[in-house]
């Protein structure tokens, strides 16, 4: 196996600007990924996707197993040609799917948990070699190693026996790479929100000869500050010349906080959720279309936004899509919000290389306490 | 008013080979007009609808009287800014949802039609005149009259006295037209299935002096073969100088074979609706999706296509978009339709300026018939 290269560029503060070569193109970071869970971004196709400035995306491992499954992807020759995307993908194991959602009782034993597909039924057994295996089968740049997510609150002790077995999958997922493979593998910090189990997670991985370490079982509920304690918390224990992951982060402030404390990559749902529901990221807060006072605006969502949606559309055509329900609507939302984040990496990344990160983050915030801070 | 000029290019048969320049460009004829009713297409922006070589656009004046309303559309300057599309558009007065749709026994005097607005329950009362007025204010390049499409099958009675009222209201639209509009007017051939009354209809349609013609009242759930017999009997009494447009019609076969009729322009919810519904066009004739045949199909929807669709999925891919109920299974869908139809519009311009539509014809048929007639 080759390591990935991560070659850091600039440092300010504890933020860095670095560039991460994978098997299939190179990742300039900080970088968010737009999430295409089933192998397809909401709305949004490939050739789309790649001029909004994306150079990394997420798919869901677990997800793609059950649907299409083994047999296409692999008559595909992988998920790049599935998807219809030639350039870098990771995709989550599904470890958040498995243990932290709703119906999140598994039945799990040291080797690995049960799992029954919600779309036919069939009882699967999933351990952290089938699932690294699986993740290398489809080919992808990154895999992320099976983790146990837990929910938030949890008491000590269930957090601390999730946080080993994370340990313990890990180092059993890093034996079970194949020699060779293409793909890069990532650890996971598990924990909870208690500081002494997210340290001796983080030390452990460490120990451990991962290409990439990522920062898992946050913003699932706790205070904003809380979660950006433990970031940090799990963070000063993780080699500084491997990229950091942020799982599952978040919105604009939350990213520009994260990438302060030196996170390089990120996924998030909320650009293309928040779309669904009117909700613009723009350089003066949040626009929620729905609003009235939108009804007659011919302004752009964002006069500050250079995107194909804010160069040719009004914030009253917008509402008027948004209020009747039309197909148009998620997708130039997704269209904007996905833009809007790729620009927010771009403007991060410049800040880091020119060492201009506090002025930056200054200028930021003074934009978005105009509205409503996004 | 200056009427917009239509040039005849070439006949081959009844088929015209023509070229009509609106206020906003030209479009060559025979034509196929997406479907934008509320002022969006399905998932599709102008730039997409404008890069599969569509040059005509329809929209409904009535839809877009309720939502946004006039204020809304003047401050934009019309419904062109409004929707960001530059190109020729063509609105439907409404008349067919007002009268032909399931709860459409509405109060209709001499003088109008009341209405009561399904958004705020706010009662209008819409007049050929305020519909021809509405559509002229929006700035459209082609204004639909207000015409009585009645459901079928209709009694001769019932569709005397809609054809009687369709007339006097088309000749009063005629006189409402605002000295200097660039709006070109088209007047509607009504009549139901019944042939003497299409023909007195469209006699009396031809001796008044509108831009262009229409037939409606078609497709409302009669046999194909009736249909295309009352079409003829339409055509025959209109000038040959002026468009002919059958509304709301149709299937790939039935374009081809109103083409053949004699037909410029078409409008049609099918290809959108149909791709929501998992159904392609393609040259082997309809291809159903959702059937497991595709499952693990790596063929391109239709491998003599050159959509970005077919040059970049699988069969697999769309196949699971569809089963997984992806946004992105529309959108791809949509595109790849659309382009079918306006590659068959481009495929039977050229054979009629030709000279070679009647092997065209074949060669369609032949394809088609390898699988589901389109």
């Amino acid at each position: 196996m080759k390591a990935p290269r991560f070659e850091l560029l600039a440092r300010d503060g504890a933020a860095r600007r670095a560039r991460l070569r994978l098997a299939h193109g190179t990742v300039e970071t900080p970088a968010f990924m737009p999430v295409g869970t089933r192998g397809a971004v909401r709305g949004l196709g490939p050739g789309e996707l790649y001029d909004l400035g994306t150079e990394l995306l997420l798919g869901n491992a677990l997800h793609l197993l059950l649907r299409p499954g083994p047999e296409v992807l692999e008559k595909h020759g992988g998920l790049h040609a599935f998807m219809g995307w030639d350039g870098p993908l990771l995709t989550d194991s599904g470890g958040f799917q498995l243990f932290s959602l709703a119906s999140a009782c598994r039945p799990t034993t040291p080797e690995g948990v049960e799992f029954r597909s919600p779309l036919d039924g069939a009882r699967l057994f999933l351990t952290p070699e089938s699932m690294l295996e699986w993740q290398e089968r489809m080919g992808v740049d990154i895999a992320m190693v099976l983790d146990e997510c837990i929910a938030w609150p949890a008491t000590q002790e269930r957090a601390r026996a999730a946080a080993r077995r994370t340990l313990d999958w890990a180092a059993r997922s890093l034996r079970a790479r194949r020699a060779g493979a293409a793909t890069a593998v990532f650890g996971i910090v598990q924990g909870g929100t208690h500081t002494a189990l997210r340290t001796a997670c983080a030390r452990a991985l460490a120990d451990l000869e991962f290409d990439g370490y990522a920062v898992g079982g946050l913003s699932v509920g706790e205070p904003r500050a809380l979660m950006l304690e433990m970031l940090e918390v799990s963070l000063r224990e993780l080699p500084g010349t491997r990229p950091r992951y942020l799982m599952g982060v978040g919105t604009p402030t939350e990213l520009l906080e994260a990438v302060r404390c030196g996170v390089d990559l990120f996924d998030c749902v909320l650009p293309t959720r928040n779309a669904r529901n009117g909700q613009l990221y723009t350089s003066a807060g949040v626009l929620r279309l729905r609003n009235a006072v939108h009804r007659e605006s011919l302004l752009p969502p964002d006069p500050e936004c250079a995107c194909p949606v804010c160069r040719t559309h009004s914030r009253a055509y917008l509402h008027h899509l948004q209020r009747s329900g039309e197909l148009l609507s998620a997708r130039l939302n997704s269209l904007h919000n996905l833009y809007y984040y790729q620009k927010l990496m771009r403007g991060l990344r410049a800040a880091i290389s020119t060492g201009r990160l506090e002025q930056h983050t200054a200028t930021l915030y003074a934009g978005w306490e105009r509205g409503t801070l996004c």
